[in-house]
């Protein structure tokens, strides 16, 4: 299977946008229309991949507009991009989403008593390449920390490239700290503070931040990818996500290839990218050393 | 004062130079003809940023060609690249060297018993901005660390570029541990582990990686000064070194602008650049967590 963005838009503008289409050149929901799982075993998973490592701009899927294009994350008005928290620099993996599952926000996580962030689950990808924004790429699964992020319950699953040459010595979480010593209090340290230069306060964890084994996070991608099945099936409040689809047979948010296409084409025109503010590659010291 | 550079060859390739031109539009050489005092108070310096940070092409001021072009450094006929040792990415700070200045390897330097390794001091130029490769930059200067690298005295001037915002916050070495903690500790592992992924021993510092104070480094900086001034006069022994100045008045090495402009002519035709390996971008795990 091969999939590709078509980019609407210029980059590092607020009408960007990276629509997908599928291995027939047709377009299709990045949320919604590319398979969890990557074989018949279920032991693959796709990744969706947002934002690539050491980069700092918020690429996100977008759930409000039809077909989910991913774009960057507006606040007040600006294009968002994470600081850099010393020492480290922009995202240190390659962050993505899981297609096909959903945090649901009517469910509470009982260990936490928090609510679903109404997300796809977001992946972090562990592996040495840097993949690009829009490669869907196939990737095993690891463990998953639970972030408490602004009081939602926001899992961040951690998983490795299949082709990565490190994968097949990585089989479950106690052997990336064995592989990649402080990699994951790295991760930790990240997601504690990165909001902290924005002026936020330091993010919570579940079991003090450590981070839960491969069956666990299995299990959490399995209740999560549940959750979307009745949100494509329309059976949940869909909290205003867009939902259109143009695989899922049965979904009453199905639509026709001909009006996706038109979607995709209605969207900005393309043309060069806009240059970054060299704010962005500002240093914050924020973690204790 | 402005100068620029001039490419030659592609980016990425054995062949690919960056001359430098002066004010007038005239070719010089980054190494002897750009004054090392950017002020008559002699309180900031002109910086060649190699560099930028965050990067890992080892490009540097060739000593070996006239006009000493920056160039990659090679090893064994392949571009070197440093590698990525976490959980840093590539060079953390704009890396560089000061004009007019030489570590003559003829002298010993009592307190280590090493000889200089026969380059333009190095910078290390701490502030939050990128500089590109060619840049040159007044500086302040804020402190040294001696690094004894393979055996040679390898001074590691730190720096930082007068039109950072922390600038006028940071006004000796102490003032950096203070503003952004965790700096210099980073600094000294980075070098004492960059080169221990290709095989080789952990470097050595003087004073147990400790940096000395700003006028310390101010006395480094004036006596290499005076060393660069005796290998431009030819009152020592150049071992090799390519001394053409466009600039010097009374140096033997005085070349005409035709000449040097011919010099840079006659190198590889420029172009677009080639793709550099994905290898660069993995993490190597050597610090001790």
């Amino acid at each position: 299977m091969s999939y590709s963005t078509v980019e609407r838009g210029c980059r590092n503008t607020l009408e960007y946008r990276a629509f997908f289409s599928g291995p027939n050149g047709k377009m299709l929901s990045p949320f919604h229309d590319i398979p969890l799982f990557a074989n018949a075993e279920k032991t693959e998973y796709n990744m969706v991949v947002e934002i690539p490592r050491w980069s700092n701009a918020k690429m996100e899927i977008n759930k409000e507009e039809a077909l989910n294009p991913i774009k960057q994350d507006v606040k007040k008005g600006k294009l968002r991009f994470v600081k850099n928290i010393f020492p480290h620099h922009g995202y240190i993996w390659n962050y993505g989403a899981f297609p096909q599952t959903w945090e649901d926000p009517n469910k509470t996580y009982e260990e936490t008593g928090t609510k679903g962030d109404a997300d796809p689950l977001d992946v972090c990808e562990i592996g040495h390449k840097i993949h690009k924004l829009g490669d869907v790429i196939r990737v095993k699964m690891l463990g998953t920390m639970l972030l408490i992020d602004e009081g939602e319950t926001d899992w961040k699953m951690l998983a490795i490239d299949v082709t990565d040459p490190l994968a097949p010595s990585l089989n479950d979480i106690e052997d990336v700290e064995k592989h990649m010593p402080g990699f994951l209090k790295a991760t930790y340290e990240w997601f504690k503070f990165y909001k902290v230069p924005d002026g936020k306060p330091e993010n919570n964890f579940a079991w003090e931040g450590r981070a839960k084994n491969k069956a666990f996070a299995v299990d959490v991608v399995n209740e999560c990818h549940n959750q979307w099945q009745a949100l494509i099936g329309n059976t949940v409040d869909n909290g205003g996500i867009a939902c259109e689809t143009t695989t899922v047979a049965g979904s009453p948010y199905l639509i026709e290839p001909e009006k996706a296409q038109e979607i995709c084409q209605n969207a900005a025109t393309p043309g060069a990218a806009e240059a970054i503010d060299a704010e962005v590659d500002k240093w914050y010291y924020v973690i204790k050393q």
